[in-house]
Parts: C-alpha cells; structure tokens; sequence
C-alpha cells in the first residue's frame, strides 16, 4: 500500500488461550520489522453468534483437542500454561480496564493486557471478577480509583462495543486474529506466516 | 511407544480444500522419518453433524476467510488451485472407489486419491458425479467394470461407514486430520509440527 501505517492490528480476547499465546509472541515480529502492535481486546461473545459457534471448550470432539493443542503448543513456545477453573469466562470488565489504560500509555495498557492473561492463564485469578481485575490494575500501578469511577460510565462501554463490531466488520471471527497491511492472519499459529509475509512483502 | 508401528494416519474429505493441501505434504514428511501413511477418504457430513458446524465456505466471515487463506497457503506452498464449482460437495463415490482399489494396491490408491484431487481442486471436474469418478479411474488404470460393479454392492458402502466411524472415535472432528502414535494434528497447516514432533520424539 501506497501509505502504509506500519500498523499490526492485534484482536483477541482476553478469555482465549490462544490469543494468550499469541500475546507472547506478536511483539517481537512486530518489532523485527519495525511495525508497531495495536492491541485490541474484543469480546468473542457477540462474535460467536455471527458465525454461529460455540466456545471452543464447548464444542464436541474440538474441544477436547484444542484443550490438549493448547497445551501441547506452550510446552513448545515455553510458555507458562495452567488450564484456569472457571473457562471460559466473560472478560468485559478487564477489557474495558484496558481501553482505559490506552487512554494514557498505550505501552502500559499493553503490560495491563499481559499482566491480566498471565493472572489468568497462570495464577488461575478469575479475571471475570472485577475486583480481580482492579486488584491486577493495581499491581500494575494504575489509578484504580479513577478506573472504577470510569468503568461505571458509558464511555468506556461503548468503547469496547465500538471495538467489537469494527472488528466484527473487518472480518475478524475468532481469537487472536491479526490484520497487517489488510491482509488477515487467524489464529497463534500463523505467526510464523505472519513474519514472513512482513519479509517478503506478502507472496 | 513400544510397540509403534510407524504408521501415520491421514484423514481427510476429498471435498476438502485443505485435505488437498495436506495430501500434497504428508507423504514427504512421511518418508524423512521412515513412516508409512494410511491414507483414510472420509465423509465430514456426518463428523459436523456431531460439533454441530456447518461446511467451512458456509460459516459467516470464517467461509470468506478460508477461501483467501486456502489460496494464500497454495501460492505459498506452489500448489495448484483453482475453487471448483460446485463446491463443497459430497464424496460418497469417490471415496469408495479408493477404498475399493486399498483392497488391491494401497500405492495405487494414494495415486487415485491425488488424481481424484487433481481433478477437483486444478481441472474443475465435479467428482460428486459417479460417472467423473469412473472416468479418473480409468485414467489412473483401474478395472472399471469390476469397480463400477462393487460400487453397487453393500461391502464398500459399509467400508467407507465405518472408515468414517472410526475416525469419530478418534476424534477426528476436521479434515484434514493426522494421527501419529495417538497424537492428533488437526490442519495442514500442522504438517511442518508433525514433522518437528517425530524429529524429537514428541515434546
């Protein structure tokens, strides 16, 4: 493209084991190649229903190998992995945490989202809860008192409603799904792909 | 395991654009560990039925995404493609032609399970259609006559049933879908992992 931003588009949920992943590894083709990473955590709920999906968890056979893939994938990436109890779980709350803190520092809303997988996906913190998350806020320094006030306004719904459905309206179906150059990668292995095609300026 | 047979088995639909894809790989990967591959036409029919998903060109945004993507990962892989019309569609007939020749000659059936693809995914040829399956068979050498006999009869209907049933008890919910010393690999995609998980012996 004639005027590239040099952008990745990152979307995930924060209740995905696979955009967990992801997570991990997004930065560091981003940074080989000199793009920044916009992080966009959405929520895969009101996305399921486009596609008509279940959770993954939830789905027959799928499930139960994506459970076993998932854990087979963090063993090779050494990635810290503990199947959290409750899962999946509802992550609006700690997505609009996030879109807060982007308000302020993109750099620590990207810690919070890191901070937030890792007491998930490791620590087994319920981050549906919102104590939960505010307690994850604070750890990572942020102004809870002012990031309670504004997770009662509407202004931070409509955030990440916003968020949802510009992702839903790019095409965006699953967790994670990565968006460079409009071209569309889903899922945390194709980050590999990703990185070549930023290397041989697509194919 | 201590009594592996080396063996991986391959199943796949051969509607199934990237079942196409997979059958191009796996053979190679195959050989590089001195394993054989038993190559499994089944129906994903009845396989969605039981996770409830529909074809992939029939899920919302997912079905967009995957013909873009199947295209992308031929061009990267230089394989030939062309989306055929009509598609998806059903393989009953194809699959049990390869069935049929399995009984007398395995490396000429992977040979008609390729032609059959061939057919399909790069020359638009509507397998679906017994007389198109005929037709491939008689280019790839089989006795026609006696195929086009023991296609009415109830021994291979009940072979490629069961073939398919099988592959539900292994959980196999996609195609297509490898399973090496009980370890599954979902996607062609997962080819190169494969190849990883036997050069070391799992991780």
């Amino acid at each position: 493209m004639s005027n590239n931003p040099k952008i990745i588009d990152f979307y995930f949920d924060l209740s995905s084991p696979y955009g967990y992943i992801g997570a991990q590894g997004i930065a560091a083709v981003a940074g080989r190649h000199d793009y920044a990473v916009c992080w966009k955590p959405i929520l895969l709920g009101p996305i399921l229903k486009q596609t008509g999906h279940k959770p993954l968890a939830q789905v027959p056979l799928m499930g139960e190998y994506s459970l076993h893939d998932i854990q087979r994938c963090c063993r090779r990436l050494n990635i810290d992995f503990t199947l959290p109890d409750p899962f999946p779980i509802p992550t609006v709350t700690a997505a609009r945490a996030c879109y807060w803190q982007q308000n302020f520092d993109a750099e620590a809303a990207k810690q919070l989202i890191l901070a937030l997988y890792r007491a998930y996906f490791t620590e087994n913190r319920n981050i549906s809860r919102a104590p939960v998350v505010l307690e994850v806020c604070r750890e990572q320094g942020l102004d809870v008192t002012a990031l309670t006030e504004a997770l009662t306004g509407q202004a931070l719904k409509d955030h990440l409603r916003q968020a949802t459905a510009n992702a839903l309206s790019r095409g965006v179906f699953g967790s994670p799904f990565f968006i460079v150059d409009d071209e569309p990668f889903w899922g945390a292995d194709r980050l590999p792909d990703l990185d070549d095609w930023l290397t041989e300026d697509g194919w």
